[in-house]
């Protein structure tokens, strides 16, 4: 018999109006940090601006306010990730980290047993 | 900051052209040992018997053959799991229960840290 292997899709709930983080709300964080910018981060992700915006605006419900801030510096105006951007991919990638070591271990372990 | 909590959907895969186990297809197979009957389970679930029927067939590719046998007692027909569904079933909430005690533990350990 085929050994099975376990897959799953993490999310992180935060309760109440709190939208929930999955992997491509946290894709998004990230691609603000490396752009600086939420509409290049958009266009990588194939999403409109305005989806975007309203799923960075959202995320504000999760925690400590918002999860991007706005920058100047010199002729350029851009999106960085604030702290509390910060602190939800940082979440989420270590708890997707930890959930992947343990899917190593319950695959080893899975066998069909009769 | 509202404390996270981590969830998952669990799929088994099998590689080729088995179909992926997920709850609802576990499901099916449970109900149709409640049962003993595909027609009552795929009522239970909401579903045609067309496409319970095509989900049970499909699972033969998981493993030893079909996972659903025909059984015949007086003058009640019906179905039962065979030893390679019942196989599947266990094997998929095995795995289930391991990672819900994985992911109290990690949910217990999940903080926003900044």
């Amino acid at each position: 018999m085929a050994k099975p292997r376990a897959e799953v899709s993490l999310r992180l709930s935060f309760g109440g109006q709190a939208p929930t983080l999955d992997e491509r709300t946290v894709r998004l964080l990230e691609l603000i940090d490396l752009h600086g910018s939420i509409t290049q981060a958009a266009r990588a992700l194939g999403i409109s601006y305005r989806t975007a915006w309203i799923l960075v605006d959202e995320l504000k419900a999760c925690g400590e306010g918002s999860v991007v801030s706005a920058f100047r510096g010199g002729t350029i105006n851009g999106s960085r990730l604030a702290p509390a951007g910060q602190a939800l991919v940082e979440q989420f990638r270590r708890a997707e980290r930890e959930l992947a070591n343990f899917l190593d271990q319950l695959n080893d372990g899975l066998r069909l047993e009769r």
